[in-house]
C-alpha cells in the first residue's frame, strides 16, 4: 500500500517533507558520521539541533525573553502532575475549566496537590460547547486557571481572541492538539504545554513554554525530575533528552515557517477545516457534533445518528486509504483530526468520499 | 565524510542494519502506507510493534512471567524517583551501594522518600573498583538494596556472578548501561531498569521489569505517570508510549537475536573488550583506571598521564574517524565506549590508532 491519508488523533499524520529529510539522513545526519538517534546529547552536532529547535519554536510563536522553553518527557500525563506541583505555590488554590476528558485528567491529578475546583464545565452536554466565564467564575486568590485549548475527543476549541477573563491571575494551557495550529499571544498565558505527538513531531517530547518568575517554587521533596527549574536551567539538558523527537520536532518548525508561519497556517486550517464542516452541514446524512462555533480546526467530529452506519462509513474510508476516522469511544461516530501536516489532497479525498458513501448509501 | 566509529557512552552507536530498516520503512512501515512516527499507539499496527518488543525482550532475558515489563519515559532520572517512591513501601529504609555518579544521584534523590543509606561506596578510590559486602552490610529491614550494574563514568562493572548476597531482601539494579550486555538471572532482582541510549535504542525510553509483588504499593498522592502500577496495568499504554523509540529498541532486540541472544552478545563484548584492555595494559603509553577485575565491558577508560598528551590522541582519533573518546570530566583521559553494537572494525581501528600514536609520540 502507498501512503494513506492520516486521520488519527494523534499520533498524527506529519510532513512529508521532514519525513523524507529524516529518511535522507537517517544514517548520517549533516555531515556527523551519525544518526541523530547515534549522537551524544553533549555534541556540539545535537546543541546544535536543539538549540536551532529552540530559536525556530520562539520566532514562530513570538515567544519573550522572559518565558523558558524546555522540552520534555512524559507526555500531557506528566503536565497534569507537574503544573500543580510547581504552580500551586501561595494560597495552593487551582481554578480547572473542564472542557474535555483530558481537562478532566489533569482536574482529578491536580486535586492530589492542593485545593483545586471546577470553575466550569461543559459536562452536561458531553462537551460539545466551550463553557462561559467572567472574571467572577474564579477565586481571587487562585494560584492558575486551567484550560484545555483544543479538545482533541470531543472536536471543540477555545477562540484565542475569547479567553476566559482571569484578570491578573495566571492562565495555564494545554495546547496540545492545537499547537502552532493557530496564532496565539503567548503573553497571555503563564504556561503553556503541549505533547508533540499532534502537530509537532513523534510522541515522546511535551514541549513547556512557561514565564520565568513561575519557576523555582516546587516543594524541596518534589522528584528532581518533576522540578521545570531544574530543566529550565540546564536547557532541557539536565538529563539525557528524547533527541530524536526534538530533532523532528526541529524539523517540523522549519517546515511551518517555509509555510509562511503560524498566521499562515492558521489561515489554511480555516479554509480546510471549513470545507470539511461545510461538507457535513450541506449533507443530509452527516451531523457535527458540536456547537458551531465551539468547533475544532483540527478535530472535526461528525455522526450518521446510526451506528451501523458510522461503522460502514470507517470501514469502507480505510478500504480507500482514508484512515483512523472512528470517533473516540465516549461520542462514537466519526472524528477526522486535520492537524497542520494533512495535505489538503486527504481533505478532499475525504470530503468525495463523503459525497460518494452519502450517494450510495440514501 | 561516511559514518564514524562512534565511541560514545550514550546515545551511542546502534546497529547498521537497525538504522537501515527503520531508514527503508521510514515513510511507510510494514504496508502500514504511513511511518511508525505517525502510528496511532492505540492502531493494531503498533501494538503489534511493541507486543513483539516485550516478547522478544522476554524472550532475550528469559523474564518470567511474575515480572511486568513496561516502556516509560524520563531517563534514569525519573526512576531515581520512582524506585524509592514505589518500593519504600514497609520499613521505608533502602540501602545503596554508590560505585559512581549515577548511583550517588540515584541514592541522593531516594533521600527524599524515605530512610536511605549508604551501605557501601567506592569513593575513597575515585570510584575504581566495586566494594565488597556481605549480607551484614545491610539492615535486615531494608525495602531494597540499590546497585548500578555497570558504572559509564568509571569504567567499571558488577560480575553477576558475584552479586552482592542481600539475602531475601529486594535487591534493585540500574542495568542502563549494561542492559542486554551481559547474561543475568532476572530473578536474582527485585526490579532491572535501563535507559535505551546505550544498548537499546535512541533517548526517549527507559525499560522497567519487575516483580509483580512489588507493583501498587505507591502512596495515594503519588503523580500520576510515576506510579508503576498504572503503567503495569496497561501494557504501557496509560498514556502515549514513546513509539519510536519502542519501535527501535524492538529493531534492536531483533538484531540481538540474530546475533545468537545475550550469551553470544556476552561472549563477543567479553573477546572485544579483552582486546582493548591487552591493548592497554601491553602499551607504555596508555594505563587503565580501575582495577583489573572490575573492568567494564562496556567503558573503557585509559589515560597517558599527561592531560595535553590525552587531548592530542582524542584530536586525532577524531581526525580519523574515532570520534567521543573524550573521558568524563570526572575522571578525565580517554573513554572507549563500546557497547553491543559496536563493529570489531571499530576496536580494531581504535587499538591500531593507539599503537600508531605510541609510535609517533614516543
Amino acid at each position: 500500500m502507498d501512503r494513506v491519508f492520516n486521520f488519527s488523533a494523534g499520533p498524527s499524520t506529519l510532513p512529508l517533507e521532514v519525513l523524507e529529510k529524516a529518511q535522507a539522513e537517517l544514517l548520517n545526519a549533516n555531515g556527523s558520521g551519525m544518526s541523530v538517534m547515534e549522537m551524544s546529547h553533549r555534541s556540539q552536532a545535537f546543541q546544535d539541533i536543539i538549540d536551532q529547535a529552540e530559536a525556530d519554536l520562539r520566532d514562530l510563536m513570538n515567544i519573550p525573553d522572559n518565558y523558558k522553553v524546555m522540552f520534555l518527557q512524559g507526555g500531557g500525563t506528566l503536565q497534569f502532575s507537574m503544573v500543580p506541583i510547581n504552580l500551586l505555590r501561595n494560597s495552593r488554590k487551582a481554578d480547572y475549566i473542564v472542557t474535555g476528558n483530558w481537562a478532566k485528567k489533569a482536574f482529578e491529578e491536580a486535586q492530589k496537590f492542593g485545593d483545586v475546583v471546577a470553575a466550569a464545565s461543559s459536562k452536561d452536554r458531553n462537551f460539545a460547547y466551550i463553557p462561559k466565564t467572567t472574571r467572577e467564575s474564579f477565586r481571587p486568590d487562585a494560584d492558575y486557571v486551567y484550560i484545555t485549548t483544543n479538545n482533541t475527543i470531543y472536536g471543540t476549541h477555545w477562540n484565542y481572541k475569547a479567553l476566559p477573563d482571569v484578570g491578573d491571575l495566571t492562565l495555564v494551557a494545554d495546547q496540545s492538539s492545537n499547537f502552532l495550529a493557530e496564532e496565539c499571544n503567548v503573553t497571555d498565558f503563564g504556561l503553556i504545554y503541549a505533547g508533540a505527538q499532534k502537530n509537532v513531531g513523534p510522541a515522546g517530547v511535551t514541549i513547556v513554554i512557561a514565564r520565568e518568575d513561575l519557576l523555582g517554587h516546587a516543594p524541596e521533596n518534589t522528584p528532581i525530575y518533576l522540578d521545570y527549574k531544574i530543566h529550565a536551567d540546564k536547557g532541557s539538558m539536565y538529563n539525557t533528552p528524547p533527541c530524536w523527537s526534538i530533532y523532528i520536532a526541529g524539523l517540523t518548525f522549519q517546515w511551518i515557517k517555509k509555510q509562511g508561519g503560524v498566521a499562515a497556517i492558521e489561515k489554511h486550517n480555516i479554509e480546510q477545516a471549513k470545507r470539511l464542516y461545510d461538507a457535513i452541514d450541506n449533507s443530509k446524512m452527516f451531523k457535527g457534533t458540536v456547537d458551531p462555533e465551539d468547533r475544532s480546526l483540527m478535530n472535526c467530529t461528525f455522526v450518521t445518528g446510526d451506528a451501523d452506519l458510522d461503522k460502514k462509513f470507517i470501514a469502507e474510508a480505510k478500504a480507500n486509504g482514508l484512515v483512523n476516522l472512528a470517533g473516540h469511544r465516549s461520542v462514537g461516530g466519526m472524528r477526522a483530526s486535520i492537524y497542520n501536516a494533512m495535505p489538503d489532497e486527504g481533505v478532499d479525498a475525504l470530503i468525495a468520499f463523503m459525497q460518494k458513501f452519502e450517494t450510495e448509501n440514501k
